[in-house]
Order: C-alpha cells, then structure tokens, then sequence
C-alpha cells in the first residue's frame, strides 16, 4: 500500500473542530497522508511521518472536495430563451420543465450519456467530488429508469424523482400519474436508485400537493429509498414539515420559511439544503440562512444544476452567494458546501478530512477558503493530482 | 502571410448590426479569416474562401475579446479578512487601500511581476484579452513609475492613478499631495502611461474632491495623457459632470447618479462603465444600468479587479450580474464587455470582428453568448488555440 504526502498546505480544512481552529477545523501550515484512497494521517507538516510519494501544494488551501447534493444532470436540450425571458419579466412556475422532458425522451442513450460526462467533468473541474443524481425529466417508466441508469454509471447517489412535474399526457389526472409513479415506475425505478424526491410545491400547478407528496414518500419508503423534498420553493407550504414528519434526509429549497416550518427543522435530523443559484437565475427572493443557522438547523448549499432554473454547477458561485446574498460567513458557507451537504446525503465518509474520509481533496489557488466568496467567478481550482 | 480559417462557429458576435441579427450582429453557422493577427474575412461558414490552415470550434460560439477597461492588478498582499469583516456589517469607505499601499511600497519588483503575470493568465483563461491597468497604490513618486512601468510591461492601456486616495503621510495635507501628483508624480508617470484617472468622491475622506479631481485631470491632459474618472460610487457628487465637461473617455462606478449627470452623459462621448463586482463584494445597491442605456448612454461593464473591493478577475461574472442584477439583456451585457468597453478606451481595433479587427477571439463552450449569464459561475472559456 502506497502512503502519499500531501504538504505544504497552507490552510487544510478538516471540518473537525477538534482538530484545528474555528466551525472548520482549520489547521495552518498542514500535511496529510493517503492511503488506499482515504486519509490515514492529518497533521502540521512539521511532524508528518515518511511516505512513499509526495506532493507539495505550494502554501494552497486544502478543503473537502464539495458535496453537490442536488443536481438534474441527466437531460437533453438546453432552455436559455425561457433563461433571457425571464429576466424580462416572465415569472417561473415550473411550466417550462415539459420541454425538457421532451427532449429528454426523443433524445438518445448516448447523447444522454455524453453531455452527462461533459457535465461531471465540469463540477469535478471546480472542486466537486461528491454528486447526487436525481431523474425527472423521463416521467415515463422506461425514461426514468433508463435516467437512472445512466445516473447510477456516474455516481451512488442516485434519486428518484418521478414526481417532479405532472406529464403533458397526465395534465388533469395527477392522481392516476401518482400511481403509476407509486407502483411500476417505482418498481422498475428503485434498484438504480438510492433515494426517491418529489417537487411538493402546491402554488405550481405542475408539482404536487401534500397528499400526492406523501403518497409518494412513503411508497419509496417502503421499496427501501431514503427520502428527499423539493420544498417551499415558490410559497410557503407542507414540504418542509412533511420532509420532517417522514425523516427526509434533506428538504431543498426552504425559500419561503415559517416559524413552524424553522421549528420542525431545528428539532429533526432532516438538513435545509439552500440553493441560491436557483434565486440568482430566477430573480427570486433568497432563503433566510442566518434564521435557519441561528435556530440550530443543519444547512447544506448545493447547485441544483439543471436546465431550467439554474444551469450552473458551480458550487464556488453557490458559496459565494451564500456570503453576499444569504449572509452566511465564509466559514459557514464552505461548512454548508462540504460537511452539511455530507449531512444531508447521511454520509460520514465525505464532507470532511479527518482519518478514515474519503481522499477527495479539493486545492484551491488561493491562499485560504475565504478566497471562495473574496474572489466570486474565477475559476479557482487548481487539479496537483492530475495530467 | 498564413490565412487561417476558423470555422464551425455555432453563433458569431460580429458586433457590426449590419453584419447580422440584432445589437451584436449575430451570425449563425459562420466562419473567419485571421491573417497577420487580423480579422480578413468574415461570412457564412458555406462561403468561406480557401485557407492555409483551419480550425473547427464544432458550434461552439465565438466572441471579440472580453475588453477589461478597469483594473488595479499592480499590487501586493490582499485582504480577504477586510472582505469577511466588511460581509459581517463593516461598511467601506475606501480606507482599506492603505493597507495595499503598504504591502505594495514594500515588494520587490520581481514579486509584482509574478503577482501581475498570474493575473493576466487568470483573466486570459477568462476570455479577456484587453486589459487596462491602473497604478494607484504606490503614491510615491517611485512607487507610481515602479507601478506603471511593470503594467506596461503587458499592455499599452496604462493609467496613472495617483490620485486613488491621499496616502496615509500626506493626511490632512491634501493639497499638497495634489501638487505632488500634478508635479513631479506625474512627470515620472506620464512617459508609461496612456491615462490619468482619479477617485473622485467628495464622501471619502480618503479620496479627491471636485476641484482636486480637476487638478488631476487637466495636469494630465496637459501632459499628453487621456481622461478617466472613478466617480459617483458611493454617493451622488461632482465626478460624472466633471468627466463629460473635460471628455474623459470614461466615468467609472456611476452608482448614484442624479437626472443631471444622465442628461450629461447621454449627450457626451463618455463612457459610463458599470462594475457590478464591486457591489456585489460591497453589498452595495447595484448602478441603474437601464436608466443609462434608455437614455442612450454608451454602457461598458469591467471588473475593476482590485484586492479590497472586488477581487474578480471575471468578464463572465460581470455580464451575469448585469443581467440579474442590472436588468440588461444578456445582448447588452455582452456588447457592454466586448463593444462598449473597448469605446470606453476609444479603440476602435478590438470589441467587435469586423474585417480589420485585431483577431482577438473567445470560443465559449457553449452554443451561444446567451449562456454567459444563462451558465453563472461556469469556467466556459475554451482555448482552442494555445496548448
Ligand atoms: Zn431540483
Ligand atoms: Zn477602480
């Protein structure tokens, strides 16, 4: 087994507080040692021990490699006229995600799986190591799950998310398009997937209430799916408190917050996931973080990369925003991006750089993690590890 | 003479309405010519004449070079822990460039270079490939000539920015450093310099007043020199009337505008160049670029890349922001970084690919120059002619 050296880092993110300075766990002038793919060894590089090979990152931050726990990357076709309308005016309410799904079904297994590449390929360049996956833009069983297939070739964290809208050929029959999401959708959907997800947003006419929410959760439950919303989005609403009640690992969105809804969270094990890129690309209003942080509620920040209202994979962009937009610190923003949306995938092997995670490293050209908000929209990852 | 043909462009930015559809004079399935560095045919890809050599970008979009009119890239340290302190509530008043004043007096000349160069390759990779660069934290005599003779060294469009505010030995002494700057500062300066610019914000005590602010600029002139004005970022005052009455190619910020400086301006040759970075890193209120523009004033967008009040390097950033945040089209916001910002240096040889343009290509990764602000925060630049 080969030790790797990983040194001269100048600031190492660990996301132990026990093992540096502050919420991140910061060490100053840092090493570490891989094997076998994990961290064996996370100290100052005054005392590291002897490895096999080595690698000096030249005074470079060091942080986990971010967790991108929502994105819709499995999809055909590209929306940027509705992108321009709507920054002239033309409110979004979900309706535009029909033509995604019709590209999506005319469009063909390698195409699908080509542009799937490009996209990982894109978040891995800025700093991504971890990604979920959700389907949605099927919406038929033989496109959801071949959607899924083709997640699952990339990445475990795999969703199911037949429920994102109601089909064209359903329109006025959500609870017969429920139940074939319930049942053999469900049924051919679940063996690629991890996760089930659904767009609980009564205010869209294209998403789905709470019965319809909770019907679908709770078969997903039962054919052994861990649970997921898309919640309070454009309204306040059940998601949020449904996503608690049922012991969602994760309710996203949370735009339009109650006490209720704030209270729920602070009390459960279920992470709020804020996605501003979404509010930057739909000129909504931004989530209330600091409510959220201050009440004691685990916040993860992931892109929501997908077609229609947000078509970034940027998670720099989304920390970034989280400090200007959300108020959230530097620090809090990269614990969001790392160890909260670790948390709201329930995994303990990412999200963090103590002994026994996952290697997955992400070097920043830059002195420290603050340089992620200092220094919006320049590409800041810099790849020591390969070609 | 090689001719090298560039074909496969998905969308060209001509920039020439005559050329094509709209404000950038939008050309689809088009091709060009570069011979000697220039732009010697432009067309339909069906039209194309023969050619020495060829490049096919595979559809993607081609536009002129980001033109970056305003940047402060001669500098050391930096100052993440101002930007945290100033996200957490600390308002600014531009008293923080003091601390760059220091840090810059005391490098050595080898390390500005390698900060500089860094830069350049980092707004290279970035799609720009016009820079102006300011001096304007030396303020000595040598410190300024230090400063413009190493931006020299990368571009022709250098400005003497002694006037960026009073250095901390000459506080409560501002006339005085006024004579330093219109004497012998400017004696040394002028011979690297193609501009004089000044911060004029009679709200800062740090920086000029009115008639200190014409000083500045009618010495410069004087000297030989072109005029730009930082004016009007952090209240309403007299830089932007100042600007168009002495024809400065520019005013930069234009934040807080009052009816009269927009009736100034519109009936002007200057420039009115919008830096949404810098509110974005300030949580400041962003300029009303549709007012501008509805008035028919010539609109350019930079990223007044400094260490304290916006440390992005990145074009992208800038038109997303004005798109979100300023209401432009993304039309505008394109034609205000490539066309508008080369006016605002009056060159006429970059910002657009007619036939006689420096060939000063980008290539996005991406069909269209839509996809700028439609994909915020995604390193989009592809570079298919270095290595
Ligand atoms: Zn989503
Ligand atoms: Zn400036």
């Amino acid at each position: 087994m080969i030790a790797h050296l990983v040194t001269g880092i100048g600031e190492l993110v660990t996301n132990h507080p026990g093992c540096g300075d502050g919420p991140l766990g910061l060490l100053p002038d840092a090493a570490l040692v891989v094997e076998d793919g994990r961290v064996a060894w996370v100290g100052p590089a005054s005392a590291a021990p002897a490895a096999d090979a080595r690698t000096d990152v030249g005074g470079r931050a060091v942080l986990p490699g971010f967790v991108d726990s929502h994105t819709h990357l499995v999809f055909a076709g590209e929306r940027s006229a509705e992108f321009e309308a709507r920054m002239s005016g033309v409110p979004y309410d979900g309706g535009g995600i029909a033509s995604t799904v019709a590209a999506t079904r005319d469009a063909g297994e390698d195409a699908l799986r080509a542009r799937l590449a490009t996209l990982m390929a894109e978040l891995r360049a800025q700093g991504t190591t971890t990604v979920e996956i959700k389907s949605g833009y099927g919406l038929s069983v033989a496109d959801e799950e071949r959607s899924l297939r083709l997640a699952r070739e990339v990445t475990e964290e795999t969703t199911f998310l037949g429920a994102h809208v109601v089909p064209p050929e359903y329109r006025g029959r959500t609870d017969d398009y429920v139940a074939l999401v319930t049942g053999p959708m469900l049924t051919a959907c679940a063996p690629h997937a991890r996760w089930i997800d659904v767009f609980c947003e009564p205010a869209s006419p294209h998403a789905f209430d709470g019965d319809a929410s909770r019907a679908v959760l709770e078969a997903g439950r039962g054919a052994g799916l861990g649970l997921r919303v898309h919640g309070n989005q454009l309204a306040p609403g059940p998601g949020v408190r449904l996503a608690v009640e049922l012991g969602a690992a994760s309710v996203d969105h949370c735009t339009f917050l109650t006490d209720a809804d704030i209270d729920a969270l602070a009390g459960s094990d279920t992470v709020a996931t804020l996605l501003p890129g979404v509010e930057f690309s739909t000129r909504q209003p931004y989530p209330d973080a600091r409510r959220l942080l201050d009440a004691g509620v685990t916040v993860a920040l992931a892109t929501d990369c997908n077609p229609g209202t947000c078509f970034s994979s940027s998670m720099p962009l989304c920390i970034a925003l989280a400090v200007r937009e959300m108020r959230m610190t530097p620090a809090e923003a990269v614990r969001a991006a790392t160890a909260g949306a670790a948390a709201a995938l329930r995994r303990t092997d990412v999200g963090h750089l103590g002994v026994g995670a996952r290697a997955d490293l992400t070097v920043l050209n830059a002195p420290s993690h603050r340089h992620l908000a200092y220094r919006p929209g320049v590409p800041m990852v810099h790849r020591p590890f390969e070609e």
